[in-house]
């Protein structure tokens, strides 16, 4: 076995410049709890797109280095600087989760119970030839589950999860979902038609529509259409939603969520109050396909509340036992309720290719990287 | 004793339009558990405009009718009437709170006590001669208050307490408040600077400075200045605020408070986060002196929290011995901590005048209206 292994970094740099690179690292030794992973596929998930890209503007990315090495350098624009402001001159390893074999493990039982095999596994630093981790960062996979089906194993999974399970701590009958053919929103899709919750899906592609279709979906939104306003505040009054999730976080989408809902309580009322309806409506932001301003209109009373949402918080709040029972169930239905999709397969070198930095750009194009790290 | 007595009421109309008009009230007989209030003083607060106005466009209110019966037609933009859909066509009394004299009770003795007793009263539609509420509703005044130093007993002090509260019952350790000059951000101040809790007021005209610094307040920012972010932040990291109450609303005053204390958490880190720093930062909204969109950069990482905020749910979470607590403080203190200042007072049919109304659409001038219904 070599002595080092290759690992993606992206660095700010005083001169408003992000640079991509990749740097031979020393493979660690694990500790007493640490296992060694020989990482095989890694997703390129939208929410790693903030470590790997910043604020940096992807389309005056060029390429430099060699194939083998490639340099990858794109400009910041100068007033986003001061948001980057703590990881200027930092070289920083990126990707959330992957799928590996254990290749060493420390003396512990937990350790060495996963010792030869596959798993998949959270914890940072994954654009990486091999990865130290602890044990607890590991999710065992099913004897006859690929690198590729498990890769996606953490974040999608159980943010979906995430969601349902919000529902039910905050007491909501039904959910919207934006971005809803994502990855993500098909798992959620296949969650609550298993369960029985009704989910109101926005899109705003026809080809997104199809999609989940062909899932089964019931209510299918699309944002670009004229009717979009009456369609989802019909959805929500069919549905009773008061909750929703959004992927996006800019322009005018979270407030229009939020109006459809205070609509839809409306109807159902039969006094005027200058305050708006009593129906109390929850929309959490856990992404930003949409960098631009969130603009709330705020023609939705005074009974609502927008969050910022994370998974690990979450996972924080509901607890260990919690945690490892939603884990679980995902190792189980890896390949059905939680399967994903990637149209294109690349190494870590070809990760740095001006083909593959557009398509981070377009999250909402429907391309999908994995990045396999031992080609 | 007369069998009616005036009452102010505003319509929304189908052609577009609100009307304002003074009508003949029967007078009611109390029930068992009410009384029969004189009265004798009633605020116009920011709280009541919703209703009193609406969405309708103050620049265009024209008066008919006759001196004591004027009649104040205004235009409401076509875009607007499906906000107030749910009032079109009804005639609805206006005023949240006042103080008057109960002039009858109804048999029960939490009624009979209040018999011939001076009391701030709240419930809608005040702005009337008479009003019959409940006994629970009222709150005596202590010998010697006059109604002008009583009208204002329930919104304003309430919700300056409720924010204390809502600091305590939510752990944070600071606020800051916007609007920070107005009766209602006097008393916050009166009220933390008795209690030792750290409060960031930011106003926007010197005069508004000159109010809080002749109160006693530390500190103070204003936020038309060109250091507003650099003095926000500073006095944001010295408090530790993570507590915002907004009585704006539009605009992106909400999102520079909290990028404020998002900087101010990011000073205490040691590493880098892509999503930000892990402090939980809390916005709410309470009033709408700014109609426009909230705008949200979202430059403050994922753990934040936006809330609209509403006085009678706070009251309602609480429960009826805390809030029995807050009003006896209220009464105690109602010519000190809770005092009011008004800068003119009007009779029913001045408060229907041009001039009146044009005071009403720039509450921000700092001039504050007291109708005196018995004129």
């Amino acid at each position: 076995m070599a002595n080092t292994g290759l690992q993606l970094r992206s660095t700010v740099k005083n001169d408003n410049t992000l640079e991509l690179t990749l740097v031979d690292e020393p493979i660690p030794h694990p500790g007493p709890n640490d296992v060694l992973v020989q990482i095989e596929a890694a997703p390129l998930n939208p929410s790693d797109l903030g470590l790997l890209f910043g604020p940096a503007d992807i389309s005056t990315a060029r390429v430099s280095g060699t194939a083998e090495r490639p340099v990858v350098t794109a400009d910041i624009p100068p007033q986003m600087m001061k948001m980057v402001a703590a990881r200027i001159g930092q070289s920083l390893a990126v990707g959330n989760e992957a799928a590996g074999t254990v290749i060493a493990a420390g003396e512990s039982d937990a350790a060495q119970a996963l010792m030869g095999k596959r798993v998949g596994i959270i914890g940072g630093e994954m654009y990486s030839q091999y990865r130290c981790v602890n044990a607890f960062m590991c999710l065992p996979l099913e004897e006859g589950t690929t690198a590729a089906e498990g890769a996606s194993c953490f974040v999608n999974p159980l943010t979906a999860l995430a969601m349902v399970e919000t529902l039910r701590m905050e007491n909501h009958k039904a959910l919207v979902h934006t971005a809803a053919a994502s990855n993500l929103g098909q798992m959620l899709n296949r969650i609550c038609i298993n369960e029985g919750i009704a989910l109101v899906n926005i899109v705003r592609k026809t080809e997104q529509e199809d999609i989940l279709k062909a899932l089964g979906a019931t209510y299918i939104i699309n944002s670009g259409g004229d009717s979009f306003y009456d369609d989802l505040t019909d959805a929500i009054t069919e549905t009773g939603a008061t909750l929703a999730f959004d992927a996006t976080g800019g322009g005018k989408l979270a407030s229009q969520i939020l109006s459809s809902m205070e609509a839809a309580a409306v109807r159902n009322m039969t006094e005027y109050s200058r305050y708006g309806s009593d129906v109390f409506k929850q929309l959490y932001i856990y992404g930003a396909l949409d960098r631009s301003a969130t603009v709330l209109t705020r023609d939705f009373g005074f009974s609502w509340s927008l969050s910022g949402f994370l998974l690990t918080p979450f996972l924080q709040k509901v607890g260990i036992e919690k945690s490892l029972q939603m884990r679980a169930k995902v190792a189980a239905e890896i390949k059905t309720t939680f399967a994903s999709h990637y149209t294109r397969e690349v190494s870590l070198a070809e990760a740095l290719s001006l083909d593959a930095i557009a398509v981070y750009g377009k999250q909402a194009t429907g391309e999908k990287y994995l990045i396999t790290p031992q080609e």
